[in-house]
């Protein structure tokens, strides 16, 4: 079971708050990057550790700290001491076995959500992003070091973007925004391979497509287990009202929460069409079965009786008139192909052939 | 898969509200038409660009700008910034993968609707309509270019036509009725389908019947998801206080919520039906199946008993005194019939033919 | 389909509140009857006008306007405008395939209610009453013209009926009531119909059971489909807080929402009964088809051995010393009763027959 | 159908209100019992008549009414008048066939319960118990006459007891916990029934176990039936703000309804759980008939090719030399060893056997 | 059935509050074990009575009142006069069937709460926890007597741990949360499980897979019904005003409650999965029914005109001219080949073999 959720079960027992990081694998080459930003500049430099960050405070721009490839427990802790960011938080920021979720704090807002990308047709892999959000500065948390956000920097680069004039608040929602949008990237490759499934299906069913198809069913379970939470994560947001969310921001989520009923319909439509794919599969393996057991059925059926009258004329009574005529041999084999056309056209009238 | 509802992940990346056309088929030959119109007058005139519409703004008539067939990226981004329209909603006007829904903002409303045409009896073509509610300005946006309107303006150019002293959201409301009218009809027409293969599924169940059905239920899937949405829809209509909805107008939006209501149940109920015919059919394959199959092992198990006899003597032993009876040839056809006849009668009495 | 409930799509495209009707047959021998009524008398008339009954207005009696046999497009808009009906609610009279409903005007309640009638066990008849209740006279219309409101009639005659005293919503919960009482009638006939197919596939399961079963099933789909939307129906009334509703006559709507309750819990067992039958009938399909094909099976089986060995002593080999004992032969005939004995002991010991 | 719930068609048309004993069976033997009791006293009589109850009030002492057997259509109506009771509650208590419900009036609450009590594993008995709680009376109405309350009474009769000490809302609690105790009775012994059939099914299952789980089932359509209603019930007292109702007993109420939270989650994973012995049922008996058809169809295989050499050795050819060898009969016997030793060696080496 | 939740119905007639002790087994070896503790102290001792521990109160510490292994109805009820609990949460501390719950009560809460637990892979141990939180205490009711709080205990005895310096709310969190971690353990365990028949399923689809399934899914009834009421119990804490609960506490309690919602998913999933794995054993072993089947049937089929020839050369008819041909014999043998193997690659290409 390649995707697996539940939390290893070594924490069981330790106290809550416990900075241990749990995840997949430790990330060798992780690295830490800042951006500032506002509508005048846009500058990006490397960090070696989250605390730097924090002396860039207070110079009117906000900050994003891009933390990729996490083997960083020591400096999440004082990160989280610094900026009193709730224990529970950083635990949860470590531990990336996370449901995406929103939790609300006084100076901070919290997300949790969960990349899906489709590696290659039938196998999905999950990826984990923690966004702190606080009113100058956002902290995104990564297992990965690949260019995900690269769409977004170059966004801030370009200063007309809308993101240089608005505030933290927003570029969080840029965030949940490219994570959806991947969803429909991964809806797309689905797509694909339920068409490619469908034309296979129709050309010829094989054994092989049945695995296939489980496969993805088997996939879809993953799959809506990790999106369909963000209905609620978007709906949470929405209702909220801390002041760390701009009026004008709340527009912008919408936005994603409708993009994200959007993916849901779609993956409903296609569980449905997975499973209309099964009964197919099924339906068509038993049809085939059937008429070649029919088939050789009605074989053997129309030998039967040949079979009898051979036997009859293999007895070895005295007195078998037949047996001493000329003409019964030759008739015989006249009767071996009248019985087997009558037997045939009989059953064809029926239907059974 | 003909009905794709997906966003392309082209788009994944790009920043929200860039304004990119995402859709089946780029129009070739859209036009636009604006109809002015008030109590007293009527009027109806092509135009070639969106913006020509405002100078008419201000004389007291009612505008409704039709623009049917979009290849007018620019024309949308210029309307927009003349009436401050949110980027969100220019984006979502160009993309025609949207889920229907309703969104109220101060100035105006913005729906999205579908609307669905059973092009033969199995596809069903699916067209998303545009509307944007101004207190004195409509604006609908389509991909086609056929007359779907032309029952709305008939009436419009009726002097006394209710919607000719109505404001502009009797409008919205009369094209809201329309495209839920369309649902009707595509009832209608799924529901003779159904009646054809209930008619030939009694008549004689064949192979391709189990396609048609799984084909009519694939499209359902899809009709459905088009569909269902509209229920929220048109409660967000009835819950919403905008001044632009009049209080007369909204026994109309509830109307139209009635009729959804319907269909959705309609739609229901078909979809009960057709997984009944499923069952029908599956059930009346296997059976006729079993009545081929037990018809055929009867016909073998009858011979059994037979070439067991012919081949007792067909066998060579030196004293077998039936050999030499005079009648024993003769007595042993007779058992030929009687066996048989035996056997029938007993399969016959066990319920077993 | 002869249970069909789509609008017509020759409506699509008409103008909302166009009065046309819609119905299954119009009805050839309609007839109007105003019944007029307070504690002190009761008086019954035909009309041949609806305006007619507004003529007793004021009277200090309350009108019941029966209205059976629509062909009267005519005066329900006269009626309508006389009394200023909302034109939604007159188009909802004349066309006859609407959801149940209820709706609150200022001036009177409408209702639409669904009656079911089982014409023999499998078919039931549809037909829709609509009711509109002002605060002195109630409008009935229906499609049919028997006697369905007999015995509301026969209890108005009757000067101690609790109706004579009580305004016109108690009329109203007196049809309400009638309708809902016969949908027990119908769950009775479907009782019976359920019991007589459990003996009929205890006793013997055959193929027109199951057509019968599926027949059924279809019919709860229609049934359930006109009978659910009454608990959204009376759950309306019980919260709607016009005048026109009497506290004290509240009191008996929530008696028939518990009816209503009721009765779909009761079609709810219904559903599961059902489908519990066709699982019987499909095992016990399946089970007979076994046993056959195993007895059968067996039965070749036996001979399977003996005509073996008949072939082994018709073989021609010059050196067969068995062919030259004078016990053989009749020693054989003893081994072909004990080797099928041997065999069916065998099958029966390991449960096979 | 033994179990039956719907209302006798007889009483359709009726006026509401109108007061018919509807019920299985009346009761030939029926008795009414006081109870008066209080803190200081407990004293039990018989009477002849419910109105006498009433000149017991006013003591000092709460009342309790037990009437069992109900063949008292004129008395009911009585005590109606004199209480001033709602007809339809009046109705309601006549009429067995009630729903659950629980109805708030000014100077009373109404409950209507149903016991379930199993006669023998497959088969539960339903009865309808209506309760009247007044400030100081409480009225039962019951249908059989055994001693149900048996256990209540004895409590009363313990001078210590806390009922004793509490009002009659706290009689309606103990009768209402003592029939959700009955549930809890009857789950055991569905879960006794239960638990030998998965004995049964394991050891051999055969076709009567198919036949008592499908009882099985179909009894639990009808206690859930019967069940379920109470959650809502209970649900209802809680909320209810009447005066009747005391702040302590709503304590002991909430208790009842965690406990029918508990039965129907009892109820809902025995519903699973005869779900998965259906499929286990059906998954074995296929298993053992593809056991069957595979051995008999090998060992038919096995014969095939004998019967096949024996027959060429029958043939009647002028030159077939093996037929004058010496050792060809013998050697023939060897293999007809030999050919069912390796096709069975290479049937089980393809893991068919 | 070993996991077994009803109230034995020994329970049933007696008075609500009745203390008795219903459980699996009455421990034999329990123990009673107070903590005291603050920021400064931490000191453990063994109780002989419950009672004791109130001697301990007002000294400015927290105490926590372990008793596990119950044989202390008379305990119970003496701390219960004592502290004046409820009688009804005496009764559902003694009563180890209870469905998870939690109550307010004006000067404690009540939390039940289910601990399972893997004893093997297929088997799920139950076992209640009962916590009544005052403010200045907690006493926590088990049937084991086992180390579960071992973790929690070292925690506390740690002098920096964050449980020193907070109220009984928190210990009650630490409970609760320790509680839901071991669900994360029975999920990994189960994921374990259900891995190691995916790959046996990929293997070898034998019967006892079967078994092993219909387990598994019998467990995942009894696991769902534990857990899934905790939902509720967490989302009653965080709605709760109660002033024994800190807004501090409340954050933790808001993850324990993500941490069930993380769990309940993923058991779904795991709900799916094992749905997957029954669909695709079915599948298989189907599939290798067929299989077999349809080579012996082939078998059979290729020998059945061989038979009948060698049956035609052994007829004994006088003008036979093909007997007395010299090369007959060895041409027939060479006939003998060429049938099956004309017949073979006939129902190789159309794809039966």
């Amino acid at each position: 079971m390649a995707t697996s959720f539940t939390q290893p079960s070594a924490k069981a027992g330790l106290p809550p708050g416990t900075l241990v990081h749990i995840g997949a694998k430790p990330a060798t080459a992780g690295h830490i990057t800042l951006m500032r930003y506002n509508s005048a500049t846009c500058q990006q430099q490397p960090l070696t550790n989250l605390t730097e960050a924090l002396a860039y405070r207070g110079s009117g721009e906000l900050l994003w700290v891009q933390c990729e490839g996490m083997d960083i427990v020591d400096m999440v802790e004082a990160i989280g001491a610094e900026l009193q960011v709730h224990p529970l938080v950083l635990e949860d920021i470590l531990n990336t076995h996370q449901r995406p979720k929103f939790e609300e704090f006084d100076d901070y807002l919290f997300f949790v959500v969960k990349t899906l990308r489709s590696t290659n047709s039938l196998k999905v892999e999950h990826e984990q992003i923690s966004v702190l959000v606080f009113a100058d500065m956002v902290f995104t948390f990564r297992e990965q070091t690949d260019d995900l956000f690269h769409g977004i920097k170059l966004r801030l680069e370009n200063p007309k973007s809308r993101m240089r004039f608005l505030g933290t608040d927003y570029l969080a929602y840029a965030i949940l925004d490219l994570v959806v949008d991947h969803y429909f990237t991964l809806a797309d490759t689905l797509e694909e391979t339920i068409e490619s499934i469908e034309v296979e299906l129709l050309a010829k069913p094989q054994t092989q497509i049945f695995a296939t198809i489980q496969l993805l069913k088997r996939e879809m379970v993953f799959i809506r287990k990790a999106i369909t939470p963000m209905r609620e994560v978007l709906l949470a947001v929405q209702r909220n009202e801390s002041p760390l969310l701009n009026q004008r921001t709340q527009l912008f989520f919408r936005d994603v929460f409708d993009h994200t009923l959007r993916v849901i319909d779609t993956l409903d439509s296609y569980r449905d069409l997975i499973n209309g794919m099964l009964d197919i599969y099924l339906s068509s393996v038993s049809n085939r079965m059937n008429e070649v057991m029919k088939v050789l059925t009605v074989f053997a059926t129309i030998f039967i009786p040949l079979t009898f009258l051979v036997g009859v004329y293999g007895m070895n009574f005295d007195y078998m008139p037949e047996l001493h005529w000329k003409w019964a041999y030759p008739l015989l084999w006249l009767l071996f192909f009248l019985v087997p056309a009558g037997l045939l056209t009989l059953f064809k009238r029926k239907g059974w052939l």
